[in-house]
Parts: structure tokens; sequence; C-alpha cells
């Protein structure tokens, strides 16, 4: 606990400095400091584009802070200069798009409520000497309280909140400042002239630099979130028939899905940002960002049907040991399956190529949901099963059989998308997932002959698969991505 | 589609003159006119608050524009009276909390920047006319990037990062204008004193006139939540079983439930507020607002499962007339009984009362529960039914006892709540529920005997259910809102 003794000897060597100062901090200090290092170290990590953006943000300011120094600029903007700094702060967003967003809003508002202001000014300027404050205050009130009111409207809100801000704002300035309107015409033009050196810098360094697009974001976020249901999907079957005994000590592909529950207003900001952007790398201009709010609301639905799935799993597993065996099987197919599903359209978005081996997990998640309706028609002509004792079981059966048609669902979203955004057909070289190692212990029963005269219940859209009595088996004309 | 022909002469009526005007519109610009006038009309009066604010933000600007116009302030404030209108219209928000927040937000960042902004300058200046613009840079770009990073912190985004932003704002315009240092500190006390006007008039129009206090909001849509998830399940019953061929048209009750969805974002900005705001009206200022995210967590818990139970209402109803007759009382009343307790539990936060009528819903409820067990014991032993016909029944009756659970959690953690905050004792003078009229033909088979011998499978915290064989039976010593 001893206190540094030499606070300015240690200038030549800042780094060995800084570790006799935190080895001179109380323990407790110390262990903050610690921790706060860490989670300095774990936000970088978790992404790297927060340490970009803010050293993106610190050069956008020093530059703009160099028309103070450069001289011949100082003089051309003169005080208003000042703007330009302002400007740089409030403009530059994290995305693209924001930063584009808030140029636009920042740039029309400004011109719009100028010329509004002088306006006002002029006609209260008719109203003489005396009566000028009030009628100015008069409409002062009545537009930012009218202004204020378009706020609420929830288009407004979401694209244009900032513009209406700075609308008002300026409005109030012009209209309020005593200047005569000669001086505010000067005035004026020299806060939009550096408006627009200020935007312009914001813009060219948050897109030349490292640029973070919203559009790319909500896509990225679109098959992020399609992986953690998939991971739940997948390891589902092995953790609640297996009571969790399993290898897997390391459990967090099973709260993965929960980030997906809260997903929405993340995605309806990206995509509202995403309509400013220009096109970039693989994303047109005209890309169909709404429909990645499709895509995002029917993964929602899987993640809800998941979280009711998930209350089983903690649940104490009193199913009888035979009923669990005799669903365990299909069960685990299905959920192997739709997670493996859901895998491919994860790597068909990221890729953006048409998910064709997608198909084949759903219709094999489709043969699983029969094998189970066999497996289920068996268990009602035993009399020593009772419903009641059964009931959880064959509730996880049946949101497992809903959990199909969401991922078929799902499924015939992206395909939309890949038509409306053209992807290509090309399949990547690399499968990106491991089918072989992520199938945990999911053989598919070939049943004796049981399945020719199955009454089909759930959604069919396809023919010609109670031929196929190995769901693994790949199909003539189809490519299988194994 | 004549054109208005008397543009002045209306000028005595502005109404006959805005009809007219209206008139001699073409008919899809009419359409458009009178559609944004039907939506404004919606929004004000879905929440006349939002016109009260509006109101509020042009008084706000109004008396602060008069800085400009009496000639005494205007002295004392001078050039920097701007700062005053600029304060006020980026500071007003919509709840008090909102408004604080972001007051001390400011007033404190510009007086830490402030300050640190001299101190830079000063150090700056020690290095030379040609090294200054240069350390000055080195200044402006570690700290903007720094603060940047900062805001990356969830609780910082969640708390300071309007104050983040205002810091970056004051330190690079105080540290980058050419001013000499004397000049700086008069120019920095006339901009922190102006905006502490503009940051006093906004709290004070925000707290006096019809104030929106955030934590009341939080509270109320606690309430509210809890109601739409009521109106649910107590029209699930007769929803379900009737097939919807009931005399509901209006079947409204039934999409509440998806505003609790996604009510977790707008709740964790109240909770935030709602700690900046002192106590107003029945909460104190250390009211435990944390306790509603809490209660707010659970109640999307709920609605998740009747997102999962809404799925069986749309889908064709297969299940065999025979095994819906034999659920359908038992699950009528578990629904009925769990609406009517969050009914109650939503009218105890409402009132700030205790809430005591409740435990006699959860009860009932369970004593449903039991009932319905006994019912799904009674089936097992029937050879005719398939397990799989009755699989989508069997699941809706095995979310509904889950929903239970629900309700049971939900009505802890209010009662939670109403130690926390002390709430009274005292039951309201009226009853805000009409229980007769709600409860959708629930009425409660007494059974022959069979519930001697159920084994409890659901979580049971109370003994003595099994006695009371009709649960709408009041029981001694346990008030009943009936």
């Amino acid at each position: 606990m001893e206190i540094d003794q030499s606070p300015v000897q240690g200038k030549a060597r800042p780094l060995s400095r800084a570790r006799s100062l935190l080895e001179a901090l109380p323990g407790k200090a110390k262990a903050e400091v610690i921790g706060f290092a860490k989670s300095v170290r774990k936000l970088g990590q978790d992404d790297p584009r927060r340490i970009t953006h803010s050293l993106k943000v610190g050069l956008a300011l020093t530059v703009v802070s160099f028309i103070y120094y450069l001289r011949p600029l100082y003089k051309s903007f003169g005080e208003a200069g000042i703007w330009a700094v302002l400007t740089v702060v409030v403009i530059f967003e994290f995305t693209v798009g924001g930063t584009l967003s808030k140029s636009f809003n920042r740039g029309l508002a400004t011109l719009l409520a100028g010329a509004l202001g002088l306006g006002a000014q002029y006609l209260a300027s008719l109203s003489g000497e005396k009566g000028q404050p009030f009628v100015l205050g008069i409409f002062v009130f009545l537009l930012a309280a009218a202004s204020t009111f378009t706020r609420f409207f929830p288009r407004i809100k979401a694209r244009y909140d900032y513009g209406v801000l700075i609308f008002i704002l300026t409005f109030s300035m012009v209209s309020v400042s005593g200047y005569r309107v000669e001086e505010l015409v000067v005035l004026a033009s020299q806060r939009l002239s550096t408006i627009l050196v200020g935007a312009a810098i914001c813009i060219v360094v948050s897109i030349c630099i490292c640029p973070v697009w919203a559009g790319e974001n909500l896509h990225n976020s679109a098959a992020s979130n399609m992986e953690n249901l998939a991971s739940y999907l997948e390891g589902f079957g092995g953790e609640y028939f297996q009571s969790g005994e399993g290898s897997n000590s390391d459990r967090s592909f099973l709260q993965g899905y929960k980030k997906v529950l809260n997903s929405k207003p993340t995605e309806d900001t990206m995509a509202n940002l995403a309509r400013w952007e220009p096109g970039h790398g693989r994303f047109g201009f005209r890309h169909p960002w709404k429909q990645y709010l499709k895509i995002g609301a029917l993964s929602r639905q899987c993640a809800y049907q998941i979280e009711i799935l998930n209350g089983y799993i903690k649940s104490d597993n009193q199913v009888p040991l035979e009923f669990r065996c005799k669903i365990q099987e299909s069960c685990t197919q299905i959920s192997a399956e739709c997670g493996k599903a859901l895998k491919s359209l994860a790597s068909a978005i990221k890729t953006m190529t048409i998910p064709s081996s997608t198909n084949v997990h759903v219709e094999n998640s489709k043969t699983a949901v029969k094998d189970l309706q066999i497996s289920l028609k068996a268990v009602s002509l035993e009399h020593d099963q009772e419903l009641l004792a059964i009931l959880p079981g064959a509730t996880v059966a049946s949101i497992l059989v809903e959990i199909v048609i969401s991922v078929e669902k799902i499924s015939e979203s992206v395909h939309e998308l890949s038509n409306l955004a053209h992807f290509k057909s090309v399949e990547p070289t690399v499968s990106p997932e491991k089918p072989q190692l992520l199938h945990r212990g999911a053989i598919n029963p070939v049943l004796d002959g049981d399945s020719d005269h199955v009454v089909i219940t759930i959604h069919e859209t396809s023919t010609g698969l109670q031929e196929n009595e190995n769901p693994k088996a790949p199909k003539i004309g189809q490519r299988v991505e194994l």
C-alpha cells in the first residue's frame, strides 16, 4: 500500500510508471480499475468497429477544428465556424445511414426553417416596433407547438425526428434573434455553409474509413438471429432427452435465442437507416430492406416457441421413460433438422446465395413429424400410459411440430428475399456447417412400412415424401449440402 | 372542382373559409387532407398529453424568446442568449424525468468540459504559437475518441449518453475557439448561465403544467400490460371452445397482448428516467422502480405463452368434440381465473393497494388445474381416443397450466412491489372490475369426490384447497372482490 514516491522520474517509461501506480492503489480500487479495463477490452473485442468508430469521431473533429486554425478558412466562415464543430459532434453516428440521415435532416431543416424564420421576421416587422415581439412570440409558439406535435407521428418519429428538432431550433433562433434581415441572410448562409462543411467531413470519414452500414448490420443480424435459433434447436434433443447429464458442460448455446426475443426495435431502426444508404458492396440502392423486418418477425415467432420449449427443459422431467423413448428419436430429428434448415438459411443469407439446401432439411423435418405421428398413434394403443403423465412430453412434441411450421415460413420468407435481392444461385464452395458433427444422435428409424398409410395433417406442400423412407438419403435432382 | 374565388374576403370567418378551401381541392388531395386530419385527431385522442406537451414546448420557447426582447436581460446575456433558446429546444422532453436528465447532463457536462477545455488551451499555449494547433488537435482527438467509446458502455448509454455528447461538444468548442483565456471565462460563464436559465424554464414548465412523469408512465404501463393479458385470458375460453361463432364480433381484446411482447425497451427507458424524478403524487423519491422491470419481464413471459396459445385459436380445430367437451369447463375456468387474477393485480397497482383479492383467483385457477388433471386422467381410460388427435387440445391445456404458474409469479412480484412501495391495505370502495359480466360461462363442475385422491404435480404453495370444491365460494378469513 505504499504511495508512489517518484511521480516525475518515470516520464521516460510511462508503462512501468503506470504499473507502479497501479500497484500503489489499495486493493479495492485496484480491483475496480482492473474490472474497468477488462470491460473496456470486452467492449472492444465484442465489436472492434466500436474502436474504429471512436477513432473516426476523433479524426473528424480534429479535421474540422483545423478550420479554426487555417486562417483563410477562418476568415471566410467567421464566428459561424463553430457550427461546423457542433455539426460534426451531433451528426456523426455509428452507421453510415445514421450519419446520412442526420446530415440530410439537419441540412434541409436548417434551410426550410431559415427561410420561414426570415419570412416571419418580415411579417412581424410590418406590425411596428411595439407589436413585433408579440407577433414573433405568436409565430414561435404556433410553429413550435405544431412541429412538436408532428414528432408523435410514428413515421415522422422514425425518420425525421431530428429534422423537426432542428427545424424548431433554427426557426426560433432566426426569428427571435434581434438582427436585421440583411445581416440574417449573411448569417444564415454562413451557417448553412458551415453545416455543409461539417456534414461533408462526417460523410467522407464515415464512408471512406471502415464504413459501418446499417443495411449490412440488418442483413447480418437476420443471419445471426437464425444461427442463434439453430444452435438451440440442434442442441435441444440432447439436452431434453439426456436430462442434461451429457458431456455438454457449456450450455451457452441454449441462451443465444433470448437475444432474438427483443430484436424488434434494433431491426426497425436499422431498416429505417438502411433506406438512407447508397448501394454498397453486395447491396444495391433498392435492396428490399423491408423483407428483413418480415423475416425478423417470423424469427421472433420461432423464438417465442423456443422460449416455451425451454421451460420444459428446466422443469423436473417427470415424463415416463417409456414414452420419452418413443418420441426421442423423432423429436430429436425434428429439432436437429429444423436447426440445420435455419443454419443453411443463415449461411445462404451470409453468402447471398439461393438457399437450395434448406428444402432438404425442411422436408426431413416433416418426415420426422410423420414418424412422430406414428409413434404417437402407437402410444394411444397402450392402456398403461396416462395422458396426464405424458402431457409435458406430448406438449414438447406438439411445440416442435409448430416450430417446423415456423421454420418453413422463415424459409419461404428467405426465398422471397433471395428473389427480391437477386441472390446468386452458386453454392458456397466450402459448406459453412458440419452436419455430421452437429447431428446429435438423430438417426432416423426406417419404419417397417408403416409410413404407407399415414394420414398427413401437417402442412404438406410437396408430394413424393412417403417413398423416401430415410430422410437423410439425398433425393434425385436435389443438391444436398452434406 | 372550382377554385376558391375569395381568398381575402373570408378573413372574418376562418372556419367557413377553410371549409370552402377544402371543398375546392381535387378529390384525391381532399381525401388525403381528411385522412391527415383524422390521424391528427386520433393521435390527440389516444393520448391528450401529446397536445399538452406540444403547447408546453411552445410556451417554454416563447418565454425564453422574451429574453431577447426585454432589453435588460439581453444586455446581461449578450449574444449567448441564443444558447438559452437552443437549450430549451433540445432539453424539453415529454416526461419530467427526461427533461431533468437532459438538464443535469447538459449542465454538468458543460461545466466539466468547459474547465477541461480551458486547461487544454492553457497547456497548448505553453508550446508556443506554432505548436499550439497541433497540441490542441491531439487533445481534441484523444478526448473525442475516448468519450465516444464510453458511449458504448450500456450503463453510460442508458443514463449519460446526452451528457457525453455535450461534453465532447463543449470541450471541442472551448479548446478550439481561438479566444484568449480571459475572454473564454466570460463566455463560458455566460453560456452556463443561459443554459441554467433555459433549463430552469424547461423544468418549471415541465413540472408545473400538466406534468408527465416517467415513473407514473412505468407504473401505469405495468397495470395496462396486465389488463391486456387479462382481457385475452378472460376471452380465451369462449373463443377457443365456441370456434369463434359466439356473439363476439369485436375481437380486439385478442390483440392487446401483442403490445406486451415488445414492451421491454419502453419500460427500460421509463425506469431509467424515473430515477431522475423527485417524489411526486403517490410515488416517493426512492420508489422501487427496478421492481417494475421484474414485473415487466414476467408479464412478457406470460405474453409469449399467450402468443403460442393464440396459434391454436387460429388453427383449424380438429380436436374431437368429445375431448374438447371434457377439458372445456376446467380450461375455461383456468383461463378466466388467471384473467381475473391479473385484472385484480392491475387494479391493485392502479389504486396502490395490497392485492388481497388476487390470491382467491390464483387458488381458484389451481383448483381448476386439478379438475383438469382429473378430466385428463379420465381420458386415458378410454381406448377410442387417439393421442395424436387430441394433441392440440392437450397442448392448449398444458400451456394453460404453465400460464397459471406465470400468473402466480406475477402475483408474487406484485406483492413484493406492494411491500417495497408500502401499498395501502385498504380495498378500493368501488370494484374496478365486473367479474360477473366478464366471467364467460366458467361454471366450475362440482366433481363427485374424485378430488380426494388427486396427485398434485403443479406448484402447490397452500394447503386446504381440496376441501374447497367450489372455487368461487369465498373462503373464511379472505376478502373476495366479487
